[in-house]
């Protein structure tokens, strides 16, 4: 699994099409968030439950460094050349999501997965605002 | 060499503090550009001029692509788990800006190589607004 974090002063989204045939069914078409650490993930080949907890105890850290008042998880699949496949990546991503709801005390929410989507991103800077793992 | 580019309505920049030793010494603090193509690049072990050649005649083609009236570079290492020493980095990363400047018959610019910056982006979400490379 491949992570960007990018924390926010304000990042919006708001769904304009499906990009792939598997994708999320129910989901909320547009959203704006404040104080936010954006979690850009990519799932690879050979991610597991156990990948997903490191990365929600590492997504928790860096929200607490960052003093971040949300958390943001947003499918990336240009972060990696080595994707699982669609069905695998999109449950993977849903069981991150429901992990990180439960594991993270702050507002956990996520960007639909499998679609295309305009989006406005006011990235801090600061030298913890830009970082990326690899689990 | 990792690339992402994101076609984006607007985008701006601002420099805020130093964030390694090699770094670019004359840059530009801030700018704002509109229907832009921000090519985000890391680059990688290995890269040479052959790499940069491929990468700009790709970024002349995407940009054409999708109508952009600016080509912003954006030095990004976060895209790669394999990056050059920072010197190579920074000095590929200018030849790659040089070579984009005398192929690409667009408004090209650079973000300054070395520094944290606060940005702001406004990504379209049309299929071809965001796309990944390794080159």
């Amino acid at each position: 699994m491949r992570v960007l974090y990018v924390h926010s002063y304000t990042f919006e989204y708001r769904v304009r099409q499906p990009a792939t045939r598997v994708r999320d069914e129910d989901y909320v078409p547009e959203m704006a968030l404040e104080n936010v650490l954006v979690v850009f993930v990519a799932v690879e080949e050979g991610d597991d439950d156990v990948k997903l907890a490191r990365a929600v105890e590492d997504m928790a850290d860096v929200a607490s460094r960052v003093s971040a008042g949300a958390v943001l998880l947003y499918p990336y699949a240009h972060l990696s050349n080595r994707l699982a496949p669609l069905t695998v990546a999109r449950d993977l991503f849903n069981r991150l999501y429901a992990l990180a709801r439960e594991r993270i005390g702050l507002d956990v929410r996520k960007a639909p997965f499998g679609y295309y989507k305009e989006f406005k991103l006011h990235c801090i800077g600061h030298p913890l605002a830009e970082l990326s793992r690899t689990f």
